[in-house]
């Protein structure tokens, strides 16, 4: 498997203003076509850095690709830097001058000067068309290594590297070029070290394939990676082993890939024709933003009370004060009163309710930060599960909206 | 100026999936704080990749700041290779032991064997503590080199880095260590190339400052960075400076520094004690849980419906089905009778009502897609905008609630 190292360039990129997402874009694409990147170095418009990236690229990688410092002025340094560490000499391409000055001519300008130096490439490179900027792309291959060299601006960079200068990589990695065959598995309940015990037998002897855990957001990510002989063995491999890991893993699984916890829920209520309305009280809308975060949700999704006052809590859910009064606004009781009083009001199949102290202030000892109640009402019942969330406001925010639908999710499939 | 070097671990930083927002924290910090980051790098989770990245970091600057692999898994691997690079020995400390026993015993779990690595530190090391995991932090000062280490999720390594590291870093540092005077404007309404213009002549002649224009989720910021000769110099400069940018700019600048729309509008409401009720429909709960990320926000926060169907706009916010019937449910006579009805029904000061096309369906000739209408109605009137956003699901439904929110700021603000 071929092995790349992506470079960077920008001091924008080191002030912690601007995200580097050209690098994000540039893997994914790798990924997907069987190269691995190894590492990633950002660096500011600096020449000594530059040179540095460039050269532990090469000890590291088979190609090194780079965006940004490809523009006209005088920090713009990475071609010069490129054409050195590989022992290249540029040379004026006239033909390159003609498409600066048509570029310069349909905005009724003048080339200046400057921009010359963006028609200078060595003889055996590959120049890399740019229709939407002056700066045309490099790719340079030599003694087994290649540099490829992309504008920084996103939209110039991404088709440049999409329609010129992955296919050219890919004819030159030729057979090399495998596509890696990956799944993601998707946790939630176990925490990650759990889910490393439950998975010690396999991680142990993972048979031709890679694993890495990964937790987010309560979730925990089995990824796993087949290295097979060829496209069909890889398949079988990793068909066999991701058996292997939902079996051990058992309904704490509740995705692949692309899925989501709440796409999976969608589905589910999309399969079996139910809705859901929800009363949102510590997660204060949360819950109904990642429901809504998904097009066509209203198929399924009546929409929702945020009860963030007693007032509205009994005014739209019909929680009784008697209730509050009693047993206080994070409790049991009154979980189970909003989602009821939500189902019964609206008339949809499933009502969830959540009450909670998501902090940092409002804790007691008795009810501490990150208690929690999420109770869920259908036809026939109405469950409420106690929790208690460690994290910061917005952990237990997440954890409880989180939690709200994986308890929808287990309850769905419960019922076949 | 003392100079860092990041490097964020992690497998799935190099796969296009994860986005590395830890880098970005830790540099904004740092830049605030005078330390010039030089360079980061971002690799696997790879023993050799790992110690050419701090190797190289060690050369290249004075701190090396790593987030991710102080797991307890076989893959959590920079402690151990932080410590070699740095000629340290590693022991079990007792008192962390029993911390993680704690961690374990407050969720009813026995602390499983392989997390007694996390308890492993040299003698000479500081333990930066983490309260929201079992993963504490590591800053070690040896031969004028420092190593800083902070978990790899943002939730942990956030408050870890700001509360445990910095101020030892900054203590360490001495005077050396000097703040950069920086301030940015907050901007909503004119776009970035407009406030461009608006500034031009700043732009041109900046008076000792230097200035960066930086465009996110429809805000436009202003970062204005002062060099003068001394702390007070600097200070009498840069406020200067952001006085004449903000008369350019006029009620367009919401906020400076650490302000958020949310914070702002907070404080305005706060101040005046009054109430808000939000009626949301195509951003389907992200109002009302932007609102309610603040702690405190039920002060001024009643709560919201979030009217996803036309059964919710009716039952709970008394829209007439004539006026869905007559001019749709996404119409500025929707929107008006959704703010106006939540207002009447919760009777608090303000109401807001939002329906629009979220898309990316249901868009159509005379309603595209990215159309949404906001009202906000008051004790004296109901005001209504019909807004064209352009952007994707996401940027749409972000747009919308920052619009409205906006809209709620001007309106409290011209009533003095």
């Amino acid at each position: 498997m071929k092995k790349a190292y992506i470079v960077s360039t920008g001091t924008e990129l080191l002030l912690g203003t601007t995200m580097d997402t050209n690098s994000v874009f540039i893997s994914e694409k790798l990924f997907e076509n069987g190269i691995r990147v190894v590492a990633k170095s950002i660096v500011g418009d600096n020449e000594e850095s530059i040179r540095r990236a460039f050269k532990l690229g090469l000890e590291s990688a088979d190609v090194v690709i780079s965006s940004g410092g490809l523009g006209p002025t005088l920090d713009d340094l990475t071609k010069t830097i490129a054409c050195e560490v590989m022992n290249a000499t540029m040379e004026l391409v006239q033909e390159e001058v003609h498409r600066l000055e048509d570029f310069f001519a349909r905005r009724k300008r003048k080339m200046p000067e400057i921009n010359l130096k963006q028609a200078m490439f060595p003889p055996e490179a590959v120049i890399l068309r740019n229709d939407l900027g002056t700066a045309p792309g490099m790719y340079l291959s030599k003694n087994d290594k290649i540099i490829i060299l992309l504008p920084g601006p996103p939209r110039e960079m991404k088709p440049m590297f999409i329609n010129e200068a992955l296919p050219v990589l890919i004819k030159e990695c030729g057979s090399e070029c495998r596509r890696a065959h990956m799944r993601t598995i998707k946790v939630l309940g176990p925490g990650e070290s759990q889910v490393d015990e439950m998975l010690s037998e396999i991680i142990d002897d993972p048979k031709g394939c890679s694993l890495a855990l990964l937790a987010k957001d309560g979730e925990v990510h089995v990824k796993v990676t087949a290295e097979g002989a060829d496209e069909a063995s890889s398949q079988v491999i990793l068909d066999e082993l991701s058996a292997r890991i939902t079996s051990k893993l058992g309904d704490g699984v509740f995705g692949y890939d692309e899925d989501t916890l709440v796409s999976v829920v969608a589905n589910l209520l999309m399969e079996r024709g139910k809705k859901v309305a929800v009363a949102e009280s510590c997660t204060g809308g949360l819950l109904s933003k990642m429901i809504t975060d998904l097009a066509g949700s209203s198929h399924y999704f009546w929409g929702a009370v945020i009860s963030y006052s007693n007032e509205a809590k009994n005014l739209y859910l019909n929680v009784q004060n008697a209730t509050i009064e009693k047993f206080g606004a994070v409790s049991s009781e009154t979980a189970r009163e909003m989602a009821m009083g939500i189902r019964n009001r609206t008339g949809v199949d499933y009502g969830i309710g959540i009450t909670g102290i998501a902090g940092p202030e409002g804790g007691s000892e008795t009810k501490p930060v990150g208690l929690v109640y999420i109770a869920l009402a259908d036809a026939t019942d109405c469950i409420v599960k106690e929790m208690r969330f460690v994290g910061g406001r917005d952990g237990i925010r997440m954890l409880s909206a989180r939690t709200a639908l994986d308890i929808l999710r287990r309850r769905i499939l419960s019922k076949g």
